[in-house]
């Protein structure tokens, strides 16, 4: 009998998009409302108290319907501030990435990018932070990333924001794939924006972006006596319509009703246990590697993802066995300025919507497959470490 | 026995969001696959081919996350030219929301807005667009509204096009309340840009924008040696992807699945049927509002939606009795610079999963409202006439 392949339970292990729990699926198929109306101001008012506690702040949460990407480029924007310098910390493809928005506004907003860009697979020492900082007092932001996943490497964020509180600039710190699987509290660490979206540990399809505001980055806000170049992502737009439980622009109706889902199973679940099960199985991951004899890509591995090199005779081509024979889905390596990885490296995620046993299953599998293109050896190593470790 | 309001059949029949066909909403619930493989190529290349059949392009059609109003503004961005004129036609509150973003880039970009500005409930006058583009030979672009959904009026798109046809401008067309309700030929009537929105007569959920482009628009793209001050919304990015049949940010996966429900089930009824019937439905419609003694806000009606004034002694509050009693949902009215119509109007849609039965059910209800608000006789109209016409 003939089982076509797509049959198979997939395991979603990619970092973003993610695997979306059932009931959150089955929320996005509710009947449309409409979004002005006080049933939908409820459940986003409900869904905006939710984030708060989940990004760890009392400022306001928005919700923007896009990317994560969208969301952080309406923070770089709104928050910079016209002819001043912006630090810029790359240590890797979505730190690039911000610098690349920046250098899209360099001319509209006469801002001088200072650049920081560390090797990929290591973390951003604090020390350039400080010379940057302390070389260029009127520097109005510092963005950074938390975890940065393409290279599944994780920056000391909280001693960033230590540096940063003591000068003008703003922090906007990319929580993309940390806010919900890694310890991240915004106004505890002092940090001015921290962005998420809605696809990683949220456990939420793609599709909406969450800009978290201080008190520092409001009232940045409140000072824009300029035109704006951008009108759908000016945020002072968005904190208006917030304060009415509003939005400024129709929302995706359904994924915000499943983000109210989604955010309710995180904080019943509590953010301290959710940290605490993401680490395990970070830990048991990267055990189950090394003793696999893999290379880790990473100096100071996020607990969000792993990533290793592939071994000699290996190549890109497993991912494909893995996900065929397996249904098991790993990403690949990515490409940027500071380092080209496609092809040498793959990526196994820890975050959301994700257990042991489906990260035992893929350790098993990846193991399984590489004893067969004869990359290792026939002893099983990978399980019995993983549960020294992350069981 | 109390039965909660909430359990009523609800009709939606506000302008957007509009109701959602329960196999699309089924299709949204569907476990998330990755956005890199074949299987959501394949799914996006699908989509991509239907909405050039409902476009009416050879072009590429973007599929943008976010509200039409991020589509539309990526549109203005990328095809004005620095140092030029821009043509702006506002006839509602979104014709002037496109002004207003404009602003945004005026001094970025070098623009001059020549805006042409229009009484709310008229359509613009054709001699006055030509006369702009006479008097501005270098404008770049110019923008027009086809279904201006706060007035309820429709704009002669295919003569404006033949006008702007003739000049260097590109015409970039709000296309967000008339695609799948009104005829609307991109290549044939030469548009050189159509945008959409999800949530209207593609009947789905918001969360993303459609963008069509021309050769022109193509050509203009390819044209750029500038800084363009936008990164998420750079179309050569889409373009790009697009050609690969990917997307250059993580896509609303759910969204975009359902996109290919809801075209699928658009282009096997025909695009000339759904037309038909969207008319059949305005024609009763607005001859049922007659009939009952109400003035329409608009001397060229669209097909996509009906708005009319409250008779004397009638105010917003019948709309939340119909809402409360009849599970029947309308939309009231906006404000604007050119108009204020809060409270002093009400909007029935047209568009997408809205048949006879419920345009009728509106109609019965609204007159069985007004006549208890002793603001028409006790003589029953509205269903007649509605016969008569749109039966």
């Amino acid at each position: 009998m003939h089982q076509p392949q797509t049959d198979l339970p997939q395991r979603l292990l990619t970092p973003g998009p993610t695997a979306v729990p059932p009931r959150v699926l089955e929320e996005l198929a509710q009947p449309i409302i409409h979004h002005r109306t006080k049933q939908f101001r409820e459940i986003f008012s409900d869904l905006s108290q939710q984030l708060q506690q989940i990004l760890g702040t009392q400022g306001p949460v928005l919700s923007i319907a896009g990317s994560g990407t969208t969301a952080f480029e309406a923070a770089q924007v709104c928050l910079a501030r016209p002819t001043s310098q912006v630090i810029t910390i790359a240590s890797g493809k979505f730190g690039e990435r911000w610098q690349d928005v920046y250098d899209r506004y360099a001319e509209a907003m006469a801002l001088e990018q200072v650049r920081i860009n560390v090797p990929w697979g290591e973390p951003v020492p604090l020390a350039q932070v400080a010379q940057a900082l302390c070389e260029h007092p009127r520097a109005s932001v510092v963005t950074v990333v938390h975890s940065e996943t393409s290279t599944a490497t994780v920056n000391d964020v909280r001693s960033i924001a230590d540096l940063t509180r003591r000068s003008d600039a703003l922090l906007i710190v990319d929580g993309i794939t940390s806010v919900g699987a890694l310890a991240c509290e915004m106004d505890v660490w002092g940090i001015d924006c921290l962005v998420t979206g809605s696809q990683k540990a949220m456990m939420l399809p793609p599709g909406l972006g969450f800009v978290g505001l201080g008190k520092q980055a409001l009232y940045r806000l409140d000072q824009i006596d300029y035109a704006l170049p951008v009108y759908n992502l000016d945020l002072r737009k968005w904190v208006a319509s917030y304060q009415k439980a509003d939005v400024p622009f129709t929302p995706p109706v359904p994924l915000v009703r499943a983000a109210k889902v989604a955010c309710n199973m995180i904080l019943e679940q509590g953010l301290d246990a959710v940290w605490q099960q993401t680490r395990r199985r970070a830990e048991g991951t990267r055990a189950a590697l090394r003793a696999m004899g893999l290379r880790l890509i990473s100096s100071h591995p996020s607990d969000s993802l792993t990533g290793a090199y592939y071994p000699d005779g290996v190549d890109d081509s497993i991912r494909h066995r893995l996900r065929k024979k397996h249904g098991i889905h790993l990403a690949g390596g990515q490409d940027g300025r500071g380092g080209c990885w496609k092809g040498k490296i793959f990526r196994i995620s820890h975050m959301g919507y994700v257990d042991i046993e489906d990260t035992r299953a893929a350790l098993l599998a990846l193991e399984s497959e590489l004893r067969e293109a004869g990359a290792i050896g026939s002893q099983t190593r990978a399980l019995p470490a993983f549960d020294d470790v992350g069981g």
